[in-house]
């Protein structure tokens, strides 16, 4: 077998082998079939798709190529979510805790953020002393105690992914549906649960940029569930805006939190939060979804969701008491007076990155102190001079222009 | 300006700028554009195609890599003529002595075989003596005074070209239309000729697998040469089965002789040459094409097209006379009695090059005496038990089986 007939059938369009397949991702890991020629072939699965078959072959391969967790000593069902990254996404720090407190186990290895999408792991960094590097025996136990444990990496989960995953970074080979799913499910069952939720997002600060797409993933993804036997639902939302008010670690601890108390209620992400956890825990306990639902508002409601948060994050050593936010305010207000069509997604990203609160490229230093906080969603009105938003600063000066953002209709 | 959004254009099937495409494809040869990301981008180009104007503007950055040919001091139109290759191709070494026993000056610059495909100056070294490294100046005084001289690229011409044909070799990205067109257009231009003749060979032992890509190509070039005020036409000419009746170097020196001594008249090979010669003649002396054809055949009936062959080679320091041809005959013989409907040149190719007689990887060493001589062509009746070609065997003893490439239909 030759790495370059590999490449060459995928440029015909014609359908890969598993032992082609295996024979070419296998040798990319260890050596043998070079980056240039990995590539080549990333770019015609790009452009020219894979079948279902040579998706689940690829999937896989990419499980093959690590450690698997397994959760058998945790009791009762395991749960796992994933969503595939946005602007303000803070909904692991909220639906984790809400259905750890009806039961259901997660135990949960999350990132870190890259580019301008943050990770759940920086974000829990925020908290002074939270520790977010947990052995095998830790996550098991603690998830056996108090039903949550949320983690980085710690297995040798999906290498060929992490490889795969840089190559593509620098490629223009990451926007594949394939890819995507291959990636996303390969780490998902290898991480052990049971019933998996993937929170597909779709918009100008998201991966998927239409809706076609992110069902096509969607199917794709359900069925690799259940060639492994596991249950998986998706939720496709919103994230042409960003998720929520705040973007910056510390400041997302602050905005979960109050959501976990029952404030905001109107808004898009207590909607999804809801959601997502809603399925999940009808998922585990085999509940009607709108049972489910009733569950997961109850435990806001009565504060059982919130009193799991500071449980979890007690015994990760964090001290919520303690986040640092910076005292350093730019209240950016608007040049004109009129009603708000978007608020950029992208955009903001960019910005709160630029304020020091996202690694960009491997090796950044995180501010977790800084970020942004909007005062106007999609569809407020807004009054000249009125404040759009709070700008967080840090040390950076260099920091982009917020305004830029702000989609504004003039009245 | 950056690779990835380079690619990412590519990818989408937008049109790359002139100034993209020469940051891209300089930045590759000097190193700041990785390998990986330009394997990227090629099967991105494989796949997604390129405008004219992108081909226009890749064409200029190749010559722009290099040296560039200045003829003037070649007195009259300086003809080239290329092929796009194949197997017992031995075009050249018949089509330039009929053109310069005219007074048609020509001043070639050949490469070597690669994988399958034989080289002209391969084949011109099999002669013992002949120096195929002239300098700049020596070329020049011998076009001057004999109409013709051939020899490898001297001058540091098209570097980019080498570059990107070695990573398209091991990524797949060979078969591309616009990539070729631009790779040869490159190196004629920067030859320095006035009229080009480019022979397309379309069939199994050829890079073009249709005529319908061959016209494309055809059409390409020639609208190519005319940005650079060119004249080029194309002929399009058969590569299912093997060019002529030997392949390996001094039998194909052998049959180029036997040809320009008028034998064979009936030959494709016969009728290839004399088209090829007819058009440049055409082209350099503005005849038409019938009458530039009856000056061709005329000079190879009355002995000057052979006579021009052998001062030609005399000058460049060889001696025919001493060509050496194994020895070691083994004849391989019909199994079965039938009509042959196919020679399969690839498979001929192969077999060849098994002997010896090519290059299939850098580094390899040529027995220029080994080869095939086919007994039987397309069409042709065998009879159980008769010769179907001799194989002229060297120092290796792991050649392939010459059977699997005649079809034969038993009768």
């Amino acid at each position: 077998m030759k790495a370059i007939d590999i490449i060459d059938k995928k440029r015909l369009k014609q359908e890969l082998s598993k032992e082609e397949i295996t024979f070419f991702f296998n040798g990319f890991l260890n050596g043998d079939v070079e980056n240039y020629q990995m590539s080549s072939l990333l770019m015609a699965i790009v452009l020219n798709g894979m079948s279902d078959e040579e998706i689940y072959n690829l999937t896989e391969t990419f499980i093959q190529s690590g450690d698997v967790l397994n959760l058998d000593s945790i009791k009762g069902v395991k749960v796992d979510k994933h969503s595939t990254g946005g602007i303000g996404d803070k909904t692991t720090l909220i639906v984790a805790p809400i259905v750890a407190s009806l039961g259901v186990k997660m135990c949960k290895m999350s990132g870190r953020g890259l580019g301008y999408t943050g990770g759940t792991i920086d974000k829990l960094e925020s908290i002074p002393g939270f520790k977010v590097n947990l052995s095998e025996e830790e996550i098991k136990r603690q998830v056996n105690d108090i039903s949550l444990a949320i983690t980085s990496q710690t297995k040798n989960l999906v290498p060929m992914d992490k490889k795969v995953y840089a190559l593509r970074d620098v490629t223009a080979t990451v926007e594949s549906i394939p890819l995507i799913a291959s990636s996303i499910m390969s780490k998902k069952i290898a991480s052990g649960a049971d019933k998996i939720l993937i929170d597909i997002k779709v918009g100008s600060g998201a991966l998927i940029k239409n809706v076609h797409d992110a069902k096509h993933l969607s199917d794709l993804m359900i069925k690799i569930g259940n060639r492994y036997n596991r249950e998986v639902r998706t939720l496709i939302t919103d994230m042409d805006t960003p998720l929520g008010k705040a973007i910056g670690n510390s400041l997302e601890v602050v905005e979960a939190v109050s959501i976990l108390l029952g404030r905001d209620k109107d808004s898009y992400l207590y909607k999804v939060c809801v959601k997502i956890a809603s399925n999940l825990v009808s998922m585990a306990l085999g509940e009607s979804l709108n049972d489910a639902q009733e569950m997961v508002v109850q435990n806001i409601n009565n504060g059982q969701a919130y009193a799991k948060f500071m449980e979890f994050v007690k015994r990760q050593g964090g001290d919520v008491q303690k986040l640092k936010i910076s005292d350093k305010k730019v209240v950016i207000r608007s040049e004109l007076s009129g009603v708000i069509q978007n608020v950029d997604a992208l955009k903001i990203g960019m910005v709160a990155a630029s304020l020091g609160s996202q690694c960009e490229k491997e090796g950044d230093q995180i501010d977790h102190s800084v970020g942004v906080v909007l005062h106007k969603k999609n569809g407020d009105f807004v009054n000249r001079g009125e404040p759009l938003c709070t700008l967080y600063v840090g040390q950076r000066e260099d920091y982009l222009d917020p305004l830029d953002a702000f989609e504004i209709m003039p009245q």
